[in-house]
C-alpha cells in the first residue's frame, strides 16, 4: 500500500485508476492534477480525487504518480518530473509507448514503467470515470533497458491489484500491434462516419452493424489525433495496407465471381470466429 | 388476417416474421419452404412454422407469400410463382431492390411488394429467429410502376402489424444509400478482421472497439456475397469513395498536423452525435 498516490489526468483512465485505488485500499491518499482546472474540480467535487494540486510540484511527495493525460503530454510530464527530482514510482497509460520509451532512456528515468491498460469506452473526462474499468483487462507493460527491477515488480503489483493481466512486450512491438488492431480501425470508424454523413440524410436507416462499427468514431479527438500522430509511421503503413486489401476485395465484387467471393468471405468468418470468438 | 402464410427460406428474417405472424395472430396457418432441407425440418420442429411444404408449388393457395432467401435467389422464386400462375399477394426481404425490381417489372408481377426490413443480427439459420426482431425497426418498401394499390396496402398492413415503421423509396435509391450505410461497412469489417488475422497472434489483445467493430464480419457470406454481387455498381463506388476518404486522412496523418487532425475528428465526433446520437 502507498501513502500518497498522483494521478496527472483525471478523465476515464485517470479516474478511473483513482476510484479503483481507493476501492482496493490502495493509498491513504490520492492526489490529483490536470491542466484542465475545470476537470481538475470536478474529480474533486465527484470524490474521484482525495486532493487538488495545482502544480505537479505538489505530487513530488507521492509514492507512485500515474500519468494519464492525451500521449503527446507524457514526455513533457516525464522531463518535468525528472528536472523537479522526483524520486518516486512512475507510469504512465498512454496508448502509445515507442516515443515515450525514447524519451525516458534518454533521462535515463529507470523509476519509471511505462504502461497500457487496454481497457476504456468512447466517453471521456472525469465523468466517464467509473470503478471495475480494469477489471480482468490486459495491461501492456514494456520495460526498456537499465529500468529498476523493484520499481518493475511494484508496478505490476499495483495494475494487478486492480484486476489486470500483465504482458510484457517491447515498445516497437506494442506500438505496431496497435496500430493494426486499434489506431487503423479507429481512422477507418471516424471516415465511414464522415463518408456517411457527406452523403446527407441517411442516418435513419442506419441499422446496428453501423452502429456499433462507428461507436469509436465519438472518442476524443484531443486523444486520437496524439495517438494517429505519435505513431505516425505504423498507422500509416496499416492504412496503406488495409487500402490494399480493401482494393482486393473491391476487384473482386467488381468481377462478379460470387463464387470465390463467398469462399473468401467465408474463411474470414471462420478466422473471426477461431481468433476471437 | 390471413388464412394462409407462405414463407419461402426460413431462415433469421423469414423465421422471425412466422414467429411474430404467429404472435400477432396474423394467419391461421404458417407454411415453410427451404430448400435448405435441414433448416426446413428444424423450422419445424422447434415450432417455427405450422406445416413443411415440399416445393413451392405447395404455396399456391397462401394468401401472401413472403420470400425471405438469400437476394440472389429472389428472382428466380418470383418467376416459378409467375409462371405456377399463383395471383395471391407477394412480398420479399431482400437487402438489394434493384435488380428484384427490374425482374418484377419484367414479369408485370403487380402482386409482389418488395420490402427490406431493417433488422437482423450478426447470425443466422432458424435458431437465429425469434420474436420481436422487427419491433419499431423500419420497413423500406420500394414499389414501382403498375403495382396493385389494395396489395400495396394490404403488404404495408403486414409489416406494420409486426411492429415496423414503413418508408417508400425507389429500388434505386434504396441500393444507393445501403451501399454506403450496410454493404460497403460490412466489406470494411471483413477486410479489417482478414488483414488483422493475417498478422498472427495479436488478438488476445484486442478491445471492445475492435470487437463490436468487426462482429458484422461473422454475418453469412451466403448473403454478403450475393450482396455485394447484386449490388456490385453501388459498392464499388462506395468503396472507392471510402478508399479516397482514407487515403486524405492518412496523408495528414502522415503530415503529423496534429491540430488540422484534431478540428478534423472533433468535427466527425459532432456529425456522428448530431446524425445519430
Amino acid at each position: 500500500m502507498f501513502k500518497r498516490i498522483g494521478i496527472i489526468g483525471v478523465g476515464l483512465i485517470g479516474g478511473s485508476i483513482a476510484l479503483d485505488t481507493r476501492r482496493f485500499g490502495l493509498a491513504l491518499k490520492i492526489i490529483g492534477y490536470d491542466a484542465n482546472r475545470d476537470n481538475l474540480n470536478k474529480a474533486y467535487s465527484i470524490g474521484i480525487i482525495d486532493k487538488v494540486a495545482n502544480s505537479i510540484d505538489e505530487l513530488l511527495d507521492c509514492d507512485l504518480v500515474v500519468i494519464a493525460v492525451p500521449v503527446s503530454y507524457v514526455c513533457d510530464i516525464l522531463e518535468k518530473l525528472y528536472f523537479a527530482g522526483y524520486d518516486g514510482l512512475i507510469s504512465d497509460v498512454g496508448s502509445i509507448k515507442g516515443k515515450i520509451v525514447k524519451k525516458a532512456l534518454k533521462l535515463k528515468l529507470y523509476n519509471f514503467i511505462p504502461a497500457h491498460p487496454i481497457a476504456g469506452t468512447e466517453n471521456f473526462g472525469p465523468e466517464a470515470a467509473k470503478t471495475g474499468l480494469f477489471e480482468n483487462a490486459f495491461c501492456i507493460i514494456t520495460p526498456f533497458d537499465g529500468v529498476d527491477s523493484e520499481t518493475l515488480s511494484m508496478v505490476e503489483k499495483f495494475y494487478k491489484s486492480i484486476g489486470m493481466r500483465i504482458v510484457k512486450l517491447s515498445a516497437d512491438e506494442h506500438d505496431r500491434i496497435f496500430a493494426f488492431i486499434s489506431h487503423m480501425p479507429h481512422a477507418v470508424a471516424y471516415e465511414l462516419v464522415e463518408l456517411a454523413a457527406s452523403k446527407g440524410e441517411n442516418f435513419k436507416f442506419i441499422g446496428g452493424g453501423f452502429r456499433d462499427f462507428t461507436r469509436i468514431a465519438a472518442s476524443s479527438e484531443e486523444m486520437w489525433s496524439d495517438i494517429f500522430v505519435m505513431n505516425k509511421d505504423n498507422v500509416v503503413s496499416a492504412i496503406d495496407e488495409f487500402i490494399k486489401y480493401m482494393r482486393s476485395l473491391r476487384d473482386l465484387i467488381e468481377k462478379g465471381d460470387k463464387n470465390t467471393l463467398k469462399e473468401k468471405l467465408g474463411n474470414i468468418r471462420r478466422m473471426k470466429r477461431e481468433l476471437y470468438g
